[in-house]
């Protein structure tokens, strides 16, 4: 047996069964050993974009990693700006980045770049396996790492001969870190404030975002008066009729200090403390008011959950909390707009569908319109990078194929990694795509007014404007084998959604919607 | 004047008159300060991939710097590949990376990344303008660490308010640096190496591979008897009838060891000394001979083509040298194969055209029946990251709009930077392409056997097939406003070839082409 069938062996029994890969010249050996260990998953992208943000998805919605396989630097990097959002997301992905053998690094190959650095950028773990003696062990503390509360991207680097060599064979999966209980201290001193009688709110993130998280959370709130919110882009937030409801911290900053206007106690559950997205000119980084107390319930790998469990159990609140009704708006007619979209959307989709959304402005109103829907998941862009959208369902997908998935995208972003289209063909995932198509970056255009830049002429208009040469997201579906159709009205989008949620396999729709006048 | 329009200001009057961009808000001010600065060529990739190979190829025509205007980590990170391969290809190349501004940095929002980690992977220089009263200076100091012999991306971190903040103004360009003189110690010993009787090879790349440093190592070859070899994959070889004809350096190592066999002394001019592109289980990565003397002629700035001008006239040789014949193939017909894809490429294309080649396996016959066509320049993938190709093309053909620019792309490669077509229509770029489409990863099967893998499965297969869905190059083309046409034989290609050659803007062919077996 070969490092790489121990390698993949390994991983199996460690529970990581799925592998995206696009894999080169130094993976072959890996390549070569899938057929050795049939139980785990090769599923092949045409962009490494495309398998990290897959294995992101798959690992949100499966609630355990999945490996990539990236070839060398090159590879490593074009997976990179997805491999930041799975950071964001505190995602576990055990990433494997394949790189020249041990003796031939030393010569400078065109391949070679210094692949520690870059995977450092966004790795809580970064390990490079010697030898085939290791490589077993490498890929269970992988598995580890990645698994460890609250979660994160491990990259194990795999020299090629250390995959090819013989090896001692596979080992058993070491075990998972426990999570750490929420501390006395802590606890007493959060109990304090949310009994205090002033502002106090809780902000939820991560884990806190799923059922038994929001349920204690809201338990709280309605013992104590205090508010609940959740963090700005939710890795997996559970929502829909049947749940609580929860309203998600805006994303431009003047809305979100409203929101946090007058909070003297803030209680982080699996959220980070909020400052604003971007910086501008004369306006603050920070947006918690002054002299907000921020209490972080979570840090040091506590479970978000159990955390809001226990303090729930300590302040003896009731479990009898409001959830939302079920409530579906009328299917719309008449112009395709941003509400229109929302509409029809939270008219038609299916029970327990995930909804990725990457729909940016164009998006505005589906979080409100959805919200008494039948359950379902909805999975955002963790770090701002865009272009996670297609493959992130493409993996959520994959997790979960008695489910639909539902990504609306929006044009600028959908371009960025197109290409999971031809993986959903190749997988048969049922996803059902919706690109809104604005001809603009108009997330920019608020923005260039946003950061102050006083005069806007042509040429920066047309940095923004992606109307020359429009985009025909109906052939370019098609040239990756999805069926596809373009709507240009509200009564299209609806009947085009009923045939898509109806169509097994991947369908796109093409909603021409016009920019949102922010 | 704030410190965007100083900074451009200054790229402009450095000869930086070019920017390839796909910005984000923290580069929103340097997109306004766009239309202050007229004289500096704004264009818009949809992909910041697409981006850097532009930069890349622009720089390979224009022998001048273009710049790059990138969003912070991840957008340097779509951009990373490509700037491996113009790292590789000793491309100078301003990379300017947007960062948040400086006091919002500590909080971490959600695009925070370590950007001068990334960065240094791929850069030769690396610097973080720091404020207003500096970034002018920076931006002059990034011109001339770009454009010092041999060339390099040089990486400024741009925080947005170094952007917003009022500046003192652009400064004057900074002097370039002189190229270094071949050493006389050197040179004697090449000399005496050349006059030895012993086999003595020439290894060309870089400037070495434009028609001055050919003339004068062809000089030195027929003086001598040495042999002359161009590096395996040049950034720019001018070559065609009436210029001296060379060979690559083969991709094989061992056809590479074939070429080398017996070499004594290997002078090594504006190359790196050849070592195997990966490694394989039994087999050398240094691919000299034991023995082998190696001569560095251009190290430490040492300009090639002056390095060979000089011990070529220290050796007394003739400038009667022998050039390539005008020879064009005749047009073939019948079957679409590699070698009638070569033919028809060879017969049909125009005068000074500029061939980005990244067919890969597709393209195995290409140079040979080329070498007698009109004057021409080739440039290649040179860092082994495809998905150079489409975008590559796109700034050459910036760089020369009174030329013809032929990309030769292979369908796995083009599924990278396939975006890059969007771009050449908007920008009405005279660029031809054809894609190779061979349903396949068709070199990986080829590695797949050399690399050792003894049995290869059905999962292994599939990983290097990408028939499943077939991808339609004509609709992804349409996709994005390219005209578009099917070839299935070779009568049809040359047709449309014709048709594409006399046609403004920017065409593409899917060559249905079979996988070469090899």
């Amino acid at each position: 047996m070969n490092g790489a069938q121990a390698l993949i062996t390994t991983l199996v029994d460690a529970g990581v069964e799925v592998c995206f890969t696009n894999p080169g010249t130094s993976e072959m050996h890996f390549v070569a050993a899938l057929d050795d260990v049939p139980q785990m998953r090769a599923i092949l992208g045409l962009f490494e974009g495309v398998v990290t943000a897959a294995a992101d998805g798959y690992a949100r919605i499966a609630g355990k990693p999945a490996a990539t396989l990236l070839h060398l630097g090159p590879g490593l990097g074009n997976g990179l700006a997805n491999l930041h959002n799975a950071r964001r997301a505190n995602t576990p992905i055990v990433n494997i980045v394949g790189d020249h053998a041990t003796f031939h690094k030393q010569y400078d190959a065109p391949l070679e770049s210094d692949i520690d650095a870059i995977a450092g950028s966004v790795s809580g773990w970064v390990h490079r396996s010697m030898t085939p003696d290791d490589v077993a062990t490498d890929a269970a503390r992988a598995v580890v790492a990645a698994t460890e509360l609250p979660g994160r991207v491990a990259t194990l680097i795999l020299p090629a001969d250390v995959c090819w060599l013989e090896s001692p064979g596979p080992v058993e999966p070491l075990p998972a870190m426990e999570p750490t209980t929420l501390g006395s201290d802590i606890e007493a001193a959060v109990v304090e404030a949310l009994r205090s009688g002033e502002k106090t709110m809780l902000l939820l993130g991560g884990g806190a975002l799923r059922e038994d998280g929001l349920r204690a959370a809201y338990r709280i709130a309605e013992a104590t008066g205090a508010s609940v919110m959740s963090e700005t882009f939710p890795a997996r937030l559970e929502r829909g009729a049947g749940l609580p409801s929860i309203d998600r911290l805006a994303y431009l900053a003047e809305f979100a200090q409203m929101q946090l206007d007058g909070v003297k106690h803030l209680l982080l559950v699996g959220a980070a403390a909020p400052v604003s997205f971007f910086a501008y000119p004369d306006k603050a980084s920070v947006l918690t008011p002054d002299g907000c107390q921020i209490h972080d319930l979570t840090n040091g790998g506590v479970d978000p959950a159990a955390a809001l469990l226990s303090v729930a159990d300590h302040l003896g609140a009731s479990t009898d909390i409001a959830v939302a009704a079920a409530h579906r708006p009328d299917v719309p007619t008449g112009a395709l707009t941003s509400e229109t979209l929302a509409a029809a959307v939270a008219a038609l989709m299916p029970e327990n569908v995930i909804v990725v959304d990457e729909s940016n402005t164009s998006g505005l109103f589906l979080h409100g319109a959805t919200a008494g829907c039948p359950r379902h998941d909805w999975l955002t862009l963790t770090g701002g990078a865009i272009g996670i959208g297609l493959p992130l369902a493409t993996g959520a997908a994959v997790a979960a194929p008695d489910r639909t998935v539902l990504c609306i995208e929006s044009d600028g972003s959908a371009m960025y990694t197109l290409q999971a289209l031809w993986t959903q063909v190749r997988e048969q995932l049922d996803v059902v795509t919706i690109i809104c198509n604005n001809s603009s970056y108009a997330v920019l255009n608020m923005e260039l007014a946003r950061v102050g830049a006083d005069r806007v002429g042509p040429v920066a208009k047309s940095m923004l404007d992606i109307s020359n040469p429009d985009l025909d997201f109906v052939a370019l579906a098609n040239g990756m084998g999805v069926a596809a159709t373009r709507a240009t009205t509200a009564d299209e989008l609806v009947e085009q959604l009923r045939t898509a949620f109806a169509t097994p396999g991947p369908v796109l729709i093409e909603a021409i919607v016009p920019p949102l006048s922010l």
